[in-house]
Order: C-alpha cells, then structure tokens, then sequence
C-alpha cells in the first residue's frame, strides 16, 4: 500500500479543488492533482477513483448521516420533524467547509456532467431516505412524497446557504426552509 | 425536405419503443427503427436528433403544457392551488397514452444513462415552474420549495400511475400525492 502520507485524502481534495477554479475541471489531469498536493498519482487513486470523485466523495457521507438522523429520530417523532432532525446533523457536516462547498459548486455549475452528477447524489438521497420512511412503517405514498420534501429542502437550502453571509448558520437556513415548505404547502 | 410521411414522427416513436422493449436501448440503431417503421434513416433525423431523443421529446411538452398552466392559474390562486391546476392539465396530456409510457419506462428504468436523462427533464421543469412562480410576485425561496414540491407531486403522482390500474385516473393520482404532501409537511 506504499508508506502513510499524512492526511494525503485532504490535501489531494484541496489540491484538485484549487486546479479545477484556476484552469477548469475539463482541463485538470490526475497527475497534477497529485504534483499540486505534493503526493504521487498511486496515492491520489488509493484515495479517489477518479478525478470526479474528489468532488462527490462527501455527497456519500451526507446521505448516511441525513439517513442515520432521521432513522433514530423516527422512532419518536413524525416524518417531517424527524427530516427536520436529519437536516440538523446534515448542516453540523458542512459547518466547517462553507469556502470549500462554495469552490466546489463554482466547479459543478461549469460543467453539465458534474451538474448532472449531482442530481445523480440527490435522488439517491430521496431513495435513500424514502426506503428508511417506509422501515419505520411510513406507507406510500407519503413515505417517497416525504422524502422528496426532505430533498427539496436541503437542495434550496443548500443554495442558499452558499449565496449567504458568513455569519448565516445552515441549521437555520435548513430550518428556514422548511417553514417555508410548510407555509406553501398549506396554501400560505 | 423530401416527401411527406403521413404521422411519420409517431410511427417512428412507436417504432423505436417497440425495438427498445425487444432487444435493449444500446443494442437498437438509428437504421432499424427507420426500418421498422418503413421510413427512411434521413426521415427519422428530421423529427429526432438521436435515438435517446425519441424517449423525452414529451417532456419538453410535458414542462411546457404544465408551466403555462400554473402561470394562468397564478393570476388567481396561491402557489399550490396553481400547481395543482397545472397538474391537471398535465394529466390531460398523458391520458391516453399509458401503455406508451409504461413501456417507456421499463426502457428508461433498465438504463443508467436513460435514469440521468430523466433527472435532468425533471430538474428543468423545477427550474421553469421557479421561474414562472417569481415572474408572478412569489419570492425565494418560496419560489424554488413550491417547484420542488410541484416536481415531487409530479414524479409520485406519475410513479403510481404507471403501476395503477387502468382505471385509476392520473389526474385523481396527483391530486391524492398532492394531499399526502400537505398532510407530510403538516405533520401528519
């Protein structure tokens, strides 16, 4: 497996992140990724199949908390509250990484094909989540209808937290969000 | 422009669905749909771009029939009453066509490339319902969460109308998934 380079996953991340703002993604090779972050090509791909998994690779990690949230908060709350709980823990993932998450979505708006691997991550979130409702006895249609609810509130506050103030939290704007959801839906 | 072909577009489509359910999307060519159909190859690139292009011209249709709607219906109602009118109007369009789309999408559901295809239709009318909603005085993100809602209603609504009954009417459909969201999002 090659010797341990201290955290070689971050600073390959940061790397491929600052080449795809400067020259395009399109135009970034794998071996520079790696030049940039001072490692080896064998090292980037121990860490990312690709170059566009560098982008997507924390996309896996929220949906298993998203889903881990709302699963535990299911056993005591309604689906709506429990999604609330999920988007909580979601927005405590991303509290640290704001300059990152806006970079990276420079990057993806550029490009089609990352765009549309990103609609890719949020309907298998929707998925994800539709299946943990119906575990927890959720019937359909409610279970899918809640779980694209859940995905159409962190998709727009996840726009917005990007366009906002560094001194607006996620939490509140997820929050936010759903109140806005809910005054819509109820005809407001 | 060479001759005319009586309904050569819909000979065509039902062609290329007919060939894609037989052997496989990846496997069916331009020539053998034209074929099938008793149309020539130059024929069949004057209605559709590509063979995946005979699968979602309809959506085009679909995102334009339910945006004009909910843009007439805005004058007079709140923004979930207009999708729902907007979803009515949608449901005209498909009623006499569900064996078409459910071997359409048996085809679209056996094909990754297909699925992605599907996603970005769907994004696209969220986008176009966005908009319009704004143009009518509702603000963000007010604006964006309606769209999603109306674009969720919509895939649910479709989803159960493709494995329903054939007596089970679309529009009833949507109008129930539209009532299971308000009753999600109200904590129901």
């Amino acid at each position: 497996m090659g010797r341990w380079e201290p955290n070689a996953r971050g600073r390959l991340a940061t790397a491929a992140l600052e080449l795809y703002s400067e020259r395009g993604y399109e135009q970034t090779t794998v071996v520079e990724i790696a030049r940039r972050a001072g490692l080896t090509e064998r090292t980037f791909f121990r860490h990312y199949a690709d170059k566009r998994e560098v982008l997507f690779a924390g996309a896996g990690d929220v949906q298993e908390v998203y889903v881990r949230a709302v699963a535990g908060a299911l056993k005591s709350s309604a689906p709506i509250d429990a999604l609330a709980v999920g988007l909580d823990a979601v927005s405590e993932m991303f509290a640290d990484h704001r300059d990152f998450v806006r970079s990276r979505q420079v990057v993806i708006m550029a490009n089609p094909e990352l765009q549309e691997r990103d609609l890719i991550k949020l309907a298998s979130i929707s998925a994800a989540l539709a299946a943990t409702l119906r575990r927890h006895g959720v019937t359909e249609p409610a279970a899918s209808l809640a779980a694209e609810a859940g995905v159409a509130v962190f998709k727009v506050g996840f726009e917005r937290w990007i366009a906002a103030d560094d001194e607006q939290e996620m939490s509140q704007l997820m929050r936010d969000s759903l109140d806005e959801l809910k005054a819509v839906t109820a005809g407001g």
